[in-house]
């Protein structure tokens, strides 16, 4: 069969078989009337498996948690209320660079042609809205045709691939059963390979500055998981013996008990020899670096002048920027081209929290005692989510082989880790997937627990129930209700959401509580809801709030007057 | 003091006090970093009540609720996340002709200024993102500067307020407690007046035409809500013995019992005697008329091609289009201008389900005696709302005296109901506030009962477990397992949410069940689990639904297969 030949099928068969080729083998979202005819296509084709959600943004969160783990994700929403439900999870993955494809079975062609007002639109004459709205928001936006849907189609799932940001196609629910020439040959994810001479110039100039080196290091943003390159690093680092940090944003990208690795830089927020090991390099060479307030200490990060930036698709060498490369090519040359070091100075492990003894007595619970017992609790394999709040401590900790880290850091959309749970639970089933998040973020996003529940997966959720958002008292509103939220009985709702549930619940007060809860079997859900103190912050979410009041609010702004804000000193 | 004098006022306390001259006394939304700054300033200043949601889908849906009942509603969310996550509800405001004022505490100008990568962004260096997703969603859009602050702010408000439309402004986190000139005089809401001659001939056209009419009748959209002319019209139609009838956007608009009401216009969907008074009138009145398949009986709906049509801000009589003129001085001066008629024959009230005796047995409670019992709970002066499902049989019910009716009738977004019903508990606290929805619905926005349970409210909430999405089964997948949702113990998420609750919840398979239910005394919340058949539809959602179905999948689509759909003989 040449490569042209080509076959009759619908589009929505086509679609799903595209999405499955890609490797997507489940899809989240939320029925509607303009996306039932993809559903049927989807039951009776038994392309991908359907999940079902509680609303569309914890399906796109649920589809961005997927993605982490499996490459690429899917969504599927209704026209309008559903596009725009999901668009801040869709948002999210493009801010932390996550391929997604958001799909919205949306209003026929016949209505659109005849200029008909439907539900689920403005009404007002004009089709694009959502279309326009997801522009800012996603890499290539389309609405399929018959005429384009084979192309369309192609397009923008490979975009989404190689760009690793999301996409939003519109399927009228009109043309899914209609049958169009598509290719017959599958769809095959994979980069143009990079220009030979661009590659050879930029491979020969990194090597240059490498061997020159005497204090050569890695710098390791989230890129470098999106892009999938984190075993060239580590063979890289151990070829040449240099030290590899990384941002937050990529925190367990890089195995933490490797050798190579020393922690989290950060600017000032970074442990002193790590920040030393980055500042002082002689030829730093940094994956994916974007500088955000969140990753860099509040922009204390400072880079040497001449560090080689390596992007997805570009490297800059000195002055030049070199365009048709990628990543895993760049890499991978760069192996090949440097010479082996034998020894360098070994550079000290960071610290961690790890290992001090637990305190498992009957004095009330604080952050420092819980996330002690919690270091001690994680396991090689454990696939950790973030949540913002105090939940934060867990950038600190040290993680065991093979753990994987997922959270929103740069976005930082509070409940997010609820839905990004059910995404990789999806996609990792037999994993041990441990939430940690406060009362504010989980009340955002609460009912997706029934859709966990639901399909019988065993995470253990870590909710502190601390009265309310403790991380803006670090900004502003130290004590004000602003920044309470209702007292909900969160242990309970396990059962609520699943009446026949064997889920373990946990209401934690005391460090003993929460022994007692750690040493449950992992053959259910575990819920455990810690009971802590709202003035009770960790110091480093308290020191980073207090820097990020500075910025945000400036020398006007009312976080400088006496207890407005929670400082170092009030915490435990 | 002359109308140009002038203050000196920090922005956002400037921002807040033409809230509250434009009538609004409650803020809606969740805290952020950037929006911490206004929040205070609120606090500080007790203009604006702070009512916190669990989230901002739902803060939107409840400042949409609040404005249906005040006339203006506003919500403040943080920068990117919370805008986006905000967007639907305000998407809906528009597409349902609400004015509401979305305020995203933003990132500073000090971080735009020097092209910083900020949290809650793209971090790509543009920072014009969330002004671009919210254009197509709103009617005006800016970012607020020491500059232009002092007028934006009018603009923004006055805009929403006269299009009847939602508006989006963000305020830098770092300029709200900058003082600027501001003007000393308070913010009139004021329509401009008419052109005098364009409303001059406009008037003497219309007039002419109801004196020569034999048949004149009115037909009332939503917008007669949003520009406040129900008692224009209802003494127009009383002066000139006119009937009257609505789209069921506009269910409720004119009181029921008024004598000169017919019923819901929808094309074939309305009873005979309604649809021949309006398609045979020789003098049709229509008020902000939007024809969406969803209020015109899927497009069967055919006025007469010579009616006069009524625009908040324009007219349409015979071949002129009349612009300048405003809807109330259009119908103030058309009462004026009509003689009066003494006697027409009267039309005949249109039916409804009301007035049976209803089944108090002990057989599975099925829809047609659900709605029997609710039809006889109604109480005048009763606001309802109707989430997207079977309660949409609430349409047809006729409704006491002074009763509002709240839904998302073109958006339909689900899950609406749920934070419309805090919005406009907010609004009017003393009156009864009645919830019909199901189960899908709910599990959207289940979270914000948390919420009215922490302020006291005192809503009866009406909800169906009937397993999943059974409007759908009428479109396609009838007993396809996509249309179920988690079968979750509803009565007793109060407790959960509020352990102290008084509420008091009922689990109700029986009509014997409902009647207990019904007979609870409202002085607390009161949550009514009705447990009843998936396949159990009203005629009117199975025959809307099969229609629905016919429009959106055309003649190729999968709906027309055997079982396919829920169709008319198989419901009870």
């Amino acid at each position: 069969m040449s490569s042209n030949a080509t076959r009759r099928m619908s589009i929505g068969d086509f679609l799903l078989r595209r999405l499955e080729e890609a490797g997507i083998q489940h899809l989240f979202g939320v029925p509607g009337d303009y996306n039932l005819t993809l559903l049927q296509q989807l039951y009776d084709t038994g392309t991908l498996k359907w999940i079902g959600t509680t609303g569309e943004l914890t399906a796109s969160y649920a589809a961005d948690g997927y993605a982490r783990l499996s490459g690429l994700g899917a969504l599927l929403v209704t026209n309008g209320v559903g596009a725009l439900s999901a668009i801040n999870g869709v948002g999210g993955s493009y801010s932390e660079h996550v391929p997604v494809i958001c799909i919205s079975g949306s209003i026929p062609l016949r209505s659109i042609d005849r200029g008909l007002g439907m539900h689920h639109t403005m009404a007002d004459g004009t089709f694009d809205h959502f279309l326009d709205a997801y522009a800012p928001v996603t890499v290539a936006q389309t609405r399929l045709t018959p005429r384009n849907a084979a192309t369309e189609i192609d397009r923008l799932i490979l975009t989404a691939w190689r760009e690793k940001l999301p996409v939003y196609m519109e399927l009228p629910s009109d043309i899914a059963y209609l049958d169009i020439e598509v290719p017959a040959g599958p769809l095959v994810l994979a980069e143009p390979p990079s220009d030979p001479e661009r590659l050879h110039s930029c491979i020969a100039a990194i090597a240059k500055r490498l061997s020159a080196a005497t204090s050569p290091a890695i710098l390791v943003d989230a890129d470098a998981d999106r892009f999938g390159v984190a075993p060239e690093l580590m063979e890289l680092a151990e070829r040449i013996q240099a030290p590899l940090a990384v941002v937050n944003a990529a925190k367990a990208v890089i195995d933490e008990t490797f050798p190579q690795y020393i922690g989290i830089y950060g600017g000032k927020a970074s442990e002193p020899q790590v920040r030393e090991t980055i500042e002082s390099s002689d030829c730093l060479l940094s994956i994916g670096y974007r500088p955000i307030e969140v990753t860099t200490g509040d922009f204390s990060a400072s880079l040497p002048a001449d560090t080689i930036h390596v992007r997805g698709h570009s490297v800059d060498v000195g002055n030049d920027n070199y365009q048709a490369v990628t990543l895993k090519e760049v890499l991978r040359a760069v192996i090949d081209a440097v010479s082996p070091v034998v020894s360098r100075a070994r550079r000290r492990v960071a610290a961690a929290v790890a290992g001090t003894e637990v305190d498992g007595g009957s004095a009330k619970l604080k952050q420092a005692a819980y996330w002690q017992a919690i270091q001690n609790y994680l396991q090689p394999g454990d696939v950790l989510y973030v949540d913002n709040g105090t939940s934060f401590v867990l950038l600190g900790l040290k993680l065991p082989q093979n753990c994987t880290f997922i959270g929103s850091i740069n976005w930082g959309s509070i409940g997010y880790s609820v839905g990004a749970l059910l995404g990789a639970l999806t996609a990792a089933p037999h994993r041990r997937h441990l939430l940690f998040l406060g009362d504010g973020s989980f009340q955002v996003t609460a009912q997706e627990l029934s859709t966990i529940l639901r399909h019988d997966h065993k995470p253990v959720i870590f909710l502190i129930n601390n009265g309310g958002y403790t991380i803006e008292r670090g900004y502003l509103g130290r004590t004000e209700t602003y920044n309470d939220v209702a007292n909900w009985s969160y242990a309970d709702l396990p059962k609520v959401f699943r009446p026949d549930t064997t889920a373990r619940s946990f209401v934690v007060k005391t460090s003993g509580d929460l022994q007692k809860a750690l040493s449950a079997p992992n053959d259910t859900m575990i819920f455990v809801e810690s009971i802590m103190d709202s003035q009770d912050a960790p110091a480093m979410v308290i020191a980073s709030s207090n820097k990020g009041a500075e910025l945000d609010y400036g020398p006007r702004g009312p976080h400088r007057r006496d207890n407005a804000q929670l400082r170092p000193a009030a915490s435990s």
